[in-house]
Order: C-alpha cells, then structure tokens, then sequence
C-alpha cells in the first residue's frame, strides 16, 4: 500500500492500492472511533461497491447509514445538497460520527460540502472510485456544488480526515472517464514534473496505476501544503482550467472536465508561445500527450464565447483575472491579466486571426 | 464610537455608537477597496434602513445592490440561501466585492453564510439593528441557516471583515425584540461579568446602550479569541440554550430564542442547585433579573418533552452532551452529562417530582 500524507490545517493520509474498498473499515477505524458513517454513493456506484464498502463499515464496528443520490453532474445542486443535510439530520448525526463519499468527483465534492457544513462540520472521509477523483478532487479540500450561474459557485474549504483510493475500481471506468482523469494527470506533469508527463505521453497502462496515482497525489499535496485556500502556489493546478470551465460552459455542461481541461491546456500552451509569454512551445509535446491519452486538443468555440463564459471564473478578481501560463513541460507559473485582454489572449491560443 | 478588536483566524473591529448607519460607508471603507456589495436585507428593516445604508455606500464609492428577503425566521433556510447566492452569482460578484448584512439575527446568520461558502468565501460586513444581533449573532463568524429538523443545522464559521454596530437602531425596536435581546446580555452577566448582570437587574436604558453593547461583545470576543471553533471555553456562551434552543423547538419556534434561554438559563440554574452541582443559588437573582428584562422564566413543557428536544442539539457528539452549568452570578463551568440524565436534570431545573 502507497501511503501520501497532506500536510494542511488538517493532516491526513491518502492510501493507495487495489482491493482497498474491501478493507475501508479497518482503514477508517484507525483515524476515527466507531459511529453513524452516513456513506454518501450515486446510484451507478452503489451497485458496484455500496454493498463492499458498507460491509467492510459494519465489520469495522460503524453503523453505516446509505443515501443514494442520482449519478452526474446534475445533481450537484443545492437541492441535492439539502437532501444530504437533511439525511444527516433525520439520522441524528452528531460531530462525532462521519460522512463517507464514495465515487467520483460530483459525490465527493457534494458529501464533502455537506459534511463541512452540517453543524458547521463533521468528519469525513473520501472513497475515490474515478481517476479524477483519485487523482484531484478527493484530495485537498474544495467542496462545491453548481448554481445556475456556474460550477462549483458555492462551497467550502475543508479537508478530510482520510482518503482510501482503491485502484482497483479504475478498472471498472469506462474508456471515456478514464481519459477524463488523465487530463488532470498530464495537468501535474506540465505544472510540476516532466518525467509524469512522459509517462502519460507514453501512454499509461489501467491496471498498472499505484505509482501513477500516488505521484499526482503527491504533487497535489505539495501545492495544498503551501497554499490550502488557493490565494497564491496552489494556483497552478488550474492550468488549463479557466478556458476549460469556459469550455465546459459553453457545452451547456455536455463537455466533460477533464475534456474542457485538454482544449483549455491546449489553448495556454499555443497563446503562451504566441505571445511571447513562453519561450519553449510546448504545445507539439502536449498534442502528442493528448493524442496518447484520447483527450481533444481542437476547440469548438470562439474566442469571444469562450473570454465571456470564462468571466465567472472563481480566480477573477474585479477586472483582473489569474492565468496559468506554461514556461516548458514541468514548470509553469501565474500570470496576472486584465479581464479586457482575455480575448485577444484566447483568440491567440486558438489560432484565430485577429 | 466605541470600538471592540475580535481577534480570531481574522481580526477585525466592533464599532459602536449612535449613528453610525449613516456613516457605514466610511467605515467599511477603511478597511476594504471599493467594490461591488451585495446588501442583504429583510423587507422591515429595509423601509427604516435600506436607503441611508445604500446612500452610505455610495458616497464611499461602493456599488451597492440591494437583496430583499422576507423578515423572520421563516426566511432562514437553504431556499434562502440558494437565492442569496444566486444573487450575488448574476450580480458578478467576485472575491474582491462584499456582502453587507443589515439587520437581526436572521439575515446576519444567513447573508454570513452565502458570504462564507460563495466561491469558497469572499468578505462580508455586519450592520446589526436588533440588540440580539449586536451584542451576540453579529460577533464570533457563526453563520446558519436551519434545517427542517432543527435550527442552525447547517452553516459555518467565518468571520466578518468588520461589524458596525449602530445603538440607535435599538430604539426602534419594538420591546418584545428588545427583551429578547437582554437574555443574550443576562446571560454574559452570568458567565463572565457580576457588575454587567446587575445593570440588567436594575434595567438597563434603551437609550444609553453604547457601554452595555461594548461590554457585551468584549465578553464574546474573549471567549472567540480563546476558541473560535467552539470546542471548549467558547461553549459558556451555550448557557442556557440547549434547553432553550429545546423549548423554542417544543413551541413550533414560536418562542423567540431569548424567551428561550430565560427558561433554558433558569431550569439550569435550579437543576445545578438541586442536584449539587453548584453551591450557590443564583436562582433568585436570575428570576428578578428577567423580571426586570420583562422574559419569562417558567416552562409550559415537560421534563420528557424537553429532554427529547434537545437530543437534536449540535452540542451533543454520540452519547454524551456538554451543559453549561452556573458556580455563581458570574462564573459558569462545563460538565459533560450522558444523554440518558439529561431528563432527569431538566425535571430537576422544572421542579418537577421524580
């Protein structure tokens, strides 16, 4: 077992290895005591590991206590966020016992923002079962559900008590979602570390993915450890992120993120180069990348669709905005940018004349 | 202008006098930039405030726009919430913008929490106008609504950029809310400060509260600074709410909350005499001291009604609760209890036989 610990207001370890779903009990008694586990599981999910994950609880000594909500993006509202709240309340959770979220990205964002705010927090824990999940959201402590305005538009900051990522259940993804996580994997290797970014570019294998896992995991961890509520470092991880939101956007949320995040990663790379903010074009080295790992690469939208959609972003701030700009594969850093200059910034980084 | 620092994960002041809603602008001005602020407000307090907040704001150079929900705490909900942050979402507001919060105890719990979990928080201010608010719900970073089983079931800790406290709003106050208000002032007098107790004993003057507000949130800031998440020190300011927040829950919430901790504050304070946890009887000087205050002291539920009650409490973790419990006028202690004698002690603080 590959075991990455998170040094932020919380500390907390990340377990890493197959099988784990079935162990979780054990794993989750070690760093809280016996009590109410409401385990939080999308519909889709529940059937493959619900029945796993709450014997291994209840063989551990927890009561656990199962909500199931409607799988995908739409139900991370606030209407689904209520629903949890009140699951917890008519289950007379108290701030001893525990929010499990197991599955993707959506469950864990949602469980893990009602756990940060039911009687202004409870503990939880996170069970990854997608590699973005994996690999990004279980991780570092944003929460979040969507408003109609936009993603992720209201959340908290809180982290969990502990993360057990059984790899083992990446298997099970469809072709689609895998390739959805690998965009944030290539994320870590063009912010932090060109080895990992070959890796992906080499093609990475789905039953082989410990290693994988726990070098993103590690990655992430260190920009949380500087920077837990995102006001400086921890900014890098949304490289490719503001035009992917866009992206996501403009899709009427049919795009996946990990999708946007690739076109976004794409469009940074060839502005960067365009405009001089980069003196290694490392847009070739991406596409390849990309091409290895099916993600997109081509984009869509306009630039002026996607500089309105992005003006939501969360890292706008008045008339400024916090760009990720890539300097070669394994380093980038912050670029602040005038809201009025996104456009033409975005037009250079389609190809668009102008 | 009397001023108060709160120093907790952020420091900020409580300023106090007659006034200062017209001056609100400057205030807030000096310690954030111009931006846009979101005035959260309930439609009562708006016909006496609204536009001398707004016109203040101005003035200062911010861009006020103006939210209007219905007054009472029927409006404290997730539905409410959702509203308040789609507000601010359509309005474009950005980390750099602010929520303003102008009114009770309800709109300062509820704009707080949209401030708090809006993109993952941006800064909000606090206009209180009811006595509760300035003396207790404005200070400290506690922000709620409530859940269908009980009252502030969700929300979070974040404190406010500033509090502007203007004593001249408590002249409007109708006395019902004013009196509610003194159960929060009686109840500081209780736990921490003799001298403060028997100026509500002798009644204090609604028209001379700057010195009563200032000593007040003085007494909260001391115990937020020495424990803002309220784990411990901070859980004197609970005195008699758990059995409070328990007969408001009996009454359908048709108690105001203060009505509540008079009785909470007295079954506590006859239980502690008669079950020897405390051995002075402060029961007496408690009883003169509301009358003075004009809040109830006697409970039209039962012991076993009660005790159910309160079982939802956010103090409880498993089986176990924290009831605060007086030594003297002035000097309060925490005692953990067991769920299963929490109805033997309340029947004790009713008079009830058992």
């Amino acid at each position: 077992m590959k075991t990455v610990t998170v040094q932020a207001s919380r500390t907390y370890e990340v377990h890493i290895e197959r099988g784990l779903l079935s162990k979780c009990g054990g794993l989750i008694a070690q760093v809280r005591p016996r009590c109410t586990a409401a385990v939080v599981v999308d519909d889709a999910v529940d059937k493959l590991y619900g029945a796993r994950v709450c014997a291994s609880l209840e063989n551990a000594g927890f009561s656990p206590k199962k909500m199931v909500v409607p799988h995908g993006e739409q139900s991370k509202t606030l209407n689904t966020l209520g629903a949890i709240l009140n699951f917890l309340a008519e289950n007379g959770l108290t701030k001893s016992d525990l929010v499990v979220a197991l599955g993707g990205g959506v469950v864990g964002d949602i469980a893990g923002f009602a756990a940060a705010i039911y009687l202004r927090e409870i503990p939880f824990v996170q069970l990854p079962t997608t590699l973005t999940a994996a690999i990004d959201s279980s991780v570092g402590g944003k929460t979040a559900v969507d408003l109609p305005a936009g993603k992720n538009l209201a959340g908290a900051f809180c982290q969990p008590s502990l993360v057990v990522c059984d790899t083992a259940a990446l298997d099970s993804l469809p072709d689609r979602y895998f390739a959805d996580g690998c965009a944030e994997g290539l994320k870590y290797g063009m912010i932090a570390d060109p080895a990992l970014f070959e890796a992906f570019r080499a093609g990475v294998h789905r039953r082989d993915m410990d290693d994988i896992v726990a070098q993103c995991v590690q990655i992430k961890a260190d920009f949380v450890r500087q920077d837990e509520r995102d006001q400086g470092a921890r900014q890098l991880l949304n490289f490719g992120h503001t035009v992917g939101h866009a992206v996501e956007r403009c899709s009427g949320y049919t795009t996946p993120h990990g999708y946007g995040v690739a076109i976004g990663m794409t469009v940074m790379c060839r502005a960067a180069y365009a405009l001089g903010l980069s003196r290694v074009n490392c847009t070739p080295a991406l596409l390849e990348a990309l091409d290895a790992c099916h993600l997109p690469s081509s984009c869509p939208y306009s630039a002026s669709q996607l500089a309105q959609a992005a003006l939501q972003d969360k890292k706008r701030r008045g008339d400024e905005i916090a760009l990720i700009v890539p300097e070669e594969i394994g380093r980038c850093r912050r670029e602040i940018v005038p809201v009025n200059q996104l456009e033409r910034l975005i037009a250079a980084g389609l190809g668009e004349d102008h």
